[in-house]
């Protein structure tokens, strides 16, 4: 399967950074910058890591064509010959190190760190972004979804209202990862592997005299999947007698009916009444199927209302994140290299929640050794020795005076190294052991920080020395570069 | 620039309707397939139609390859050898007639209409609703956009919020449709011939000793382009100072800063003090661009408090259209060929709204020749003859009993040929045509209709037989199909 050319996918300031680094000879400094984001969405109290593998494809194939280069040729900047030149050598050459796909995240957490030239590092800040709200998002909200209906099936529906090709496969994709069954889109299922599911439509059953006819004609041609829209005239007085009657035929042949489904109408009081018929009729095997504008908030209500739906297809609400479409992950300098060692930087801004956490840092997860669930996220210094301390300070990072000790943890280190000096060291886990390791990762959290609504806050703390780090820049920069 | 293969970019069940049609020896009856949609987005008075030149690509290379095919024969389905064999001899050899891209639409029009062996018809439906739905969904965010600032610059910057890459260049190829000026995306810049603009970022200013030199650094490197985003530390006290410093340093050697940019805080306050730092140091000329969550209403606001704001950057909210980020575009079978006629044909459901039209239709916008504005859009059947009709009868296709007659009136056919027999017999416009012409569009309607707000209703009627024949067959399924 071949991916799109996307090294020009990027911001035009980009390129117009690494211009002016080029023009100025900084272009070869090492910098480290940082991805993370300040906001959950929809509510929710964590966020499903995904869009890793997406990353590592495009740094693996990012190369100027000469196509690139004559179109950048072209633009009003007026950029240097030789500044092309060097882009037709360009490849990633520094360190990524990135937490793994399916991991629970939190806000303002490092969960990607790129150091390189910042000739290089500035180049990949639009497309991983990109990548990663995206799939993150959807990730999220497919967890929330399973969480609704932990035995359900659950099927990706979304393909006709994503927000165009790209985001019906990767979108696909994050829903599987955090918990979906399968998807309609057979891209995503040939590019991922993932189980594609179908039923049919409604034009099959207009296309002929009759829906019983439609039926029957439609079970012959496909006798193993025979699952049947009974919406397109009338639910309660056609689809569902019609589908019954072919299901009692089938049984006698020795055939059966897989599943009836409903896609308009009021799924409560329609499966309620769809179950009970076809339990009159002997066809408890018989799955009923919804899908109609779901999500985890109709499919809690529809449960508590005593829907009996085995099987959800979700669509527009989930492949565009409908209730709250992006992810705000972004992407920001921490430390400039400078003789060898990283010194920490910090952005300001006038609004406080954008002030970045500066400094080479680490991201841990502290464990109890005694019930083996997660306490809080520790960022300490690169340089810190979390794992070997006896007692952890934990404090609140921005009411300072809220903490706690912990003694008997495990600090678990979450950036994985990915790439080294331009080398990818990580090999790629498969979607399936993602999946379970997603399982694994919900299983450390306590309830409280996992249910729907009003979730409790996970703690994300900083070391003392990270705080402090932070201070000391913020008041250097409070008394520099002003008017007196 | 080569796109992605996307012939299995599609739903699952419609390979499986492909499959039983050919089973059941029908996968060559011609069938007519329309698109439409049922609610405008935002609250808006219209849609903007877009992702034609997108689906006719797409039409255009449409295969199966010898993967596609090998993935299909894996399928749980067991589809027969003979099936898949007749896929790989696929191509499209029907009919398609569609409105051109920029035109004012509105719900329940036919927007595309497929003429095409079912078996041809069935898989293009996915595809073409995700471009459609997506392209035009953001297309009419970016008009709303558009008329609120009709004289600012409008530049779409949503690359790293978008969903997924294609989201990002169809996104940004629909916003400049539309009237925006230019797009971040340097690959939606050589694509579609879109301007790329672009200025600094916070890193770039952090990645210098001061603000100060990081300023003038940069416009050493890009002496022509000179935008500085200024609140990286303090935007009234060190970011426009800094700026005006140098603005004046560049003046007095001939030369030009071009604009600063502000990226947060309160946008209104802090543009007017920018605007008056500016003119007091006696830098008219520099403009203020500003950035941040921006979107209509959050612009009809700013100008409401005076802001002094020349260029908007406008991201998130327009890429992913995040207060409505789906249109709900549907591809319904409305007739059926036989022995040479097309016999028309319906969907009921339990939701009203969800009831087609059936019928080979035409759309004609019907323009008052007195004063060529646009009075109605009135759908009738093919072979009606609309435009050589002295008196047209408007009436309301819900309530009934509102009507008005229509005289001195041009029907405009808004269905443009563009395949017949399989063969591209259109065109496709330049973007610089379609914008001329989408303006144009605009031009064509009153006011009420097109304002941001509570807009009127532009009506939407169907001919007297188009409502009759729908009529029949709501009446015709009631009775069949029942139990008793």
């Amino acid at each position: 399967m071949n991916y799109a050319h996307l090294t020009l996918h990027t911001d035009k300031y980009q390129i117009n950074m690494m211009y002016a680094h080029w023009i100025n000879g900084t272009h070869n400094k090492k910098r480290l910058f940082e991805v993370f984001f300040r906001n959950l969405p929809f509510g929710n109290g964590f966020a499903v890591f995904a869009g890793l593998e997406r990353i590592v494809h495009y740094i693996n194939e990012l190369h100027f064509t000469d196509e690139d280069i004559a179109y950048l040729a072209e633009q009003e900047e007026g950029y240097d010959p030789r500044f092309l030149e060097e882009l037709k050598a360009f490849r990633f050459t520094g360190n990524l190190r990135a937490v793994k796909e399916g991991t629970l995240i939190f806000p303002n957490e490092p969960l990607i760190q790129v150091e390189a030239r910042v000739f290089e590092a500035q180049l990949l800040e639009t497309a991983m972004l990109n990548f990663l709200n995206y799939q993150t998002l959807i990730a999220t909200k497919a967890a929330r979804i399973r969480q609704v209906a932990p035995h359900d099936e659950l099927l990706e529906f979304g393909s006709r209202r994503a927000q165009e090709a790209d985001a019906a496969i990767w979108g696909a994709r994050a829903a599987y990862l955090a918990g979906f069954d399968a998807t309609s889109n057979i891209r995503a299922g040939m590019m991922f592997g993932i189980p594609t599911k179908g039923t049919n439509a409604h034009a099959w059953v207009q296309d002929f005299a009759s829906e019983a006819e439609a039926f029957e004609r439609f079970a012959k041609a496909l006798p193993n999947h025979i699952v049947l829209v009974v919406d397109t005239y009338d639910t309660l007085n056609s689809g569902i007698p019609n589908a019954i009657r072919l299901g009692q035929k089938l049984q006698q042949e020795g055939k059966m009916l897989k599943g009836i489904r409903l896609d308009s109408g009021d799924l409560a009081y329609l499966s309620i009444r769809a179950r009970k018929m076809l339990d009159d009729a002997g066809l408890h095997h018989v799955k009923i199927m919804a899908s109609s504008d779901l999500d985890e908030n109709v499919i809690l209500n529809l449960k508590a209302q005593g829907a009996r739906i085995d099987s959800w297809g979700v669509g527009t609400r989930l492949i565009t994140a409908k209730d709250d479409p992006s992810l705000g992950g972004v992407y920001k300098l921490v430390a400039k290299e400078e003789n060898g060692v990283y010194e920490p930087t910090i952005k300001i801004s006038g609004n406080p929640e954008k002030i970045t956490t500066p400094g080479r840092k680490k991201l841990y997860r502290i464990i109890n050794k005694q019930n083996g669930k997660a306490e809080a996220d520790y960022i300490a210094m690169h340089e810190e020795d979390v794992k070997n301390q006896s007692k952890l300070k934990l404090f609140d990072p921005v009411h300072t005076y809220l903490y706690k000790f912990v003694t008997q943890f495990e600090a678990v280190d979450l950036l994985e190294p990915i790439y080294e000096n331009g080398k990818q060291v990580y090999q790629l886990p498969t979607l399936a052991e993602i999946r379970e390791y997603h399982k694994a990762q919900l299983s450390l959290f306590w309830e409280e920080y996992l249910r729907k609504l009003n979730p409790a806050k996970y703690p994300v703390d900083l070391s003392q020395l990270v705080w402090d780090t932070k201070m000391d820049l913020i008041h250097k920069y409070q008394k520099l570069d002003r008017e007196p």
